[in-house]
């Protein structure tokens, strides 16, 4: 049997989200990697074993989905959103690097999926219209000084700015600052949107100037989308939509 | 007859990358509404009218799909990759804002889809997985003084990059003026990732150092990404794996 790896991204959480080639990848797999939330989305059936693992330890999870390949299985590595954004096809390529030489003859492929933002986009109009940018607010890998600096930056080139990752339990004040450096940067009446649970049947969608807006917006399930100077609302009778025009 | 207008995402090109949302929209639809080679995609059957249209119309196509819906057709708009990323989505906000008010009471859906810089990303790896900015080249409807800031903001906050309509036959020489910029802000080493045809049986991708890169290797159908200053190649015998690692 001949082994391989596949890093698939299951979208932000709507089964209508998944591709056709992530669908077909699952019913081939004779295992299944990822963070335990994720892997609760793979129905279990006979033949197929799930390894279901706590977050923060991509790289142990990476190297047990190459060992197994190796091995002959199949193995599915499922991230929320798309596995290229923010989530586990760079843990799994620096496992790859750093490991055994032998690794690198596996065939590994990465399947995209709907990422966060674009779902979120979606959902309130289309605030990433013109150019933009994605920042992982999560400073558990880089310090928040590089992240301060993007923010500044991105503000001055007039980027709408997509952020994942703006608040955890262990990092509650990374995102206050992050609303003040927009603060500093940004006119007042700025949109910004908070989607929580995009294309779940709890998705909740919240529009608010940026001078009205507050760290406790945003929690780990939620996405941050600001309009670039450009960003306008239209308001309409089934509410808000939110975009930013093709000549911002 | 209650009319809608969906506006939805074909992804880059692959039928295995179309989300089961999208498919059932357009088997919802009594119109189908875009540019010609995107509507060539979907397969004509009876109660179902096409309406390709050319390049470069876009507002003129969005108020032609909004009327449809006023009457009481289901339009699906379609667009290539993700509607929100330099497609669709916007241009059929402009319409409407500009447009008479009893539009807004008229139900309107963007659907996401895989964008051309996440397949492209997938196909070569994982050069997106850090922080990043996507840029559209074409100077069609801004300015390029404008275009040129938010490179050098870009490359400055080291963010890597994915460049939409990279090159167009009527404007040989912004791809060229790109690499110029991108020459004075970043090292000779960085590594660029052409990828053209993405998804499809076509699909060419290559690496080259930034010092060795060339107008001629990008045209109309090219994601052009560059990664940032953490960026790797990773060689192997299956060819060369590009990603951005998780602390970039």
């Amino acid at each position: 049997m001949t082994g391989w790896v596949v890093v698939a991204g299951l979208g932000p959480g709507s089964e209508a989200m998944v591709t056709p080639e992530v669908t077909a990848a699952l019913e081939q797999a004779t295992d299944i990697v990822g963070y335990i939330p994720y892997v609760a989305r793979i129905a279990p059936r006979e033949g197929l074993t799930l390894h279901p693992s706590d977050n923060r330890v991509e790289l142990d999870r990476s190297r047990h989905a190459l060992q197994m390949a190796e091995q002959g299985r199949r193995v599915v590595v499922v991230s929320s959103g798309d596995p290229g954004v923010f989530a586990m096809a760079s843990a799994l390529f620096e496992a790859l690097e750093a490991g055994p030489q032998e690794w690198r003859a596996l065939e590994i492929r990465v399947l995209p999926g709907i990422t966060a933002m674009l779902a979120a986009a979606a959902a309130a109009g289309a605030p990433l219209g013109h150019d933009f940018c994605a920042i992982n607010l999560s400073d558990n890998l880089k310090p928040w000084a590089l992240i301060e600096r993007r923010l500044r930056l991105a503000a001055q080139a007039d980027f709408a700015m997509a952020f994942y990752n703006p608040r955890s339990a262990s990092r509650p004040e990374g995102f206050a600052r992050t609303l003040e450096v927009l603060r500093q940067e940004c006119a007042d009446a700025r949109p910004v949107l908070f989607a929580r649970n995009v294309s779940r049947p709890d998705q909740v969608l919240r529009i608010v100037p940026l001078d009205q807006t507050t760290p406790d917006m945003a929690d780990m399930r939620t996405m941050v989308i600001v309009g670039n100077s450009a960003t306008r609302v239209i308001d309409t009778p089934r509410g808000p939509v939110l975009y930013t025009p093709r000549s911002a």
